[in-house]
């Protein structure tokens, strides 16, 4: 109890520190990158002992994959949940237009770690399990409103156009996006 | 002369250290990424002194914005030449597929080293004009044969498939690529 007076918690009982760890390790890795990201920048950032990191998780490696699980999770939730707001072809391809243009990978941070994901699977089957899995989500979420292989090109139009505007040192008109989805979409 | 016949030359005279140590740079990249790129094993990979680094780089980010140069340049010339043998719209179309197909990425080092050239420039501005200068080249080769808001969108459409191609488990047939490319440039 002294040093919680003094400020600094024991957190004996502390349920959510195993979770804390795994947001902490997306954020560092969203700043940093994956080589900036020690085991002791990201327990600073969880505000836990050092020690917890090794009770938690056997090394990086296994931290680092949860991490990158529940992002990919996480982004393709947002994409389903916008996706599953459309009642017809037309709004889902306003959809996939307002997720290009504001939503997907327009936090920085996202992108870095998008990014270091894709550098990983490109070296790790591991990690290529994970991104096929996050691409073949997106794919049933667009197959809602499109057939399978209109759903296929859309989502890789997607990822180009997203990554070329966020690549890009101009800001590029939202009308661009919206022609591009038109022509993908129509056979 | 001693050194040289213990296999050890010293390389006084050695015009192409430069050159080879960007070249070696490259590699490493492509084989550990960024964070594994140390000077001393990009060193080792050059087959130069320790000392020859800092001799001609002020430091590992001068290296770094020197290699990833020189590799965006590479893969657009690659791109730019199959682009400027095609004599007709259609003939650009099979070059495209054929690029997405065979050549763009297929290399698994030149993979990771454009995501680590991505992940930098997703953090650092000076990388986003280098990769901003890379698709402004990309889509002057596509304009030869499109207009410009179709080079636009099929240079976006050509990162996503082959993004995707990429990260997938599972090999995507050609015919798919083909179907992209003809929508894409079918306003």
């Amino acid at each position: 109890m002294a040093d919680e007076r003094a400020g600094r918690p024991r957190r004996r009982y502390d349920p959510d520190r195993r979770d804390r760890i795994v947001e902490a390790c997306l954020r560092v890795v969203g700043e940093v990158g994956v080589a900036g990201a020690s085991n002791r920048r990201i327990a600073a950032a969880a505000d836990v002992p050092l020690g917890s990191m090794t009770y938690h998780f056997a090394d990086t490696d296994e931290l680092l994959r949860e991490a990158f699980t529940r992002f990919a999770h996480r982004v393709s939730d947002r994409f389903d949940a916008a996706l599953a707001q459309a009642h017809d072809a037309d709004e889902a391809r306003r959809a996939v237009v307002a997720l290009v243009v504001h939503d997907v990978l327009a936090d920085p941070h996202e992108l870095v770690v998008t990014h270091e994901l894709y550098t990983l699977a490109a070296r790790d089957p591991g990690y290529r399990r994970l991104t096929h899995a996050w691409m073949a989500r997106s794919r049933r979420a667009l197959e809602r409103h499109f057939d399978p292989t209109t759903a296929r090109l859309l989502d890789a139009l997607i990822e180009g156009l997203t990554i070329h505007r966020a690549l890009d040192v101009e800001p590029r008109p939202p009308t661009e996006v919206e022609e591009a989805v038109t022509r993908i979409t129509t056979a």
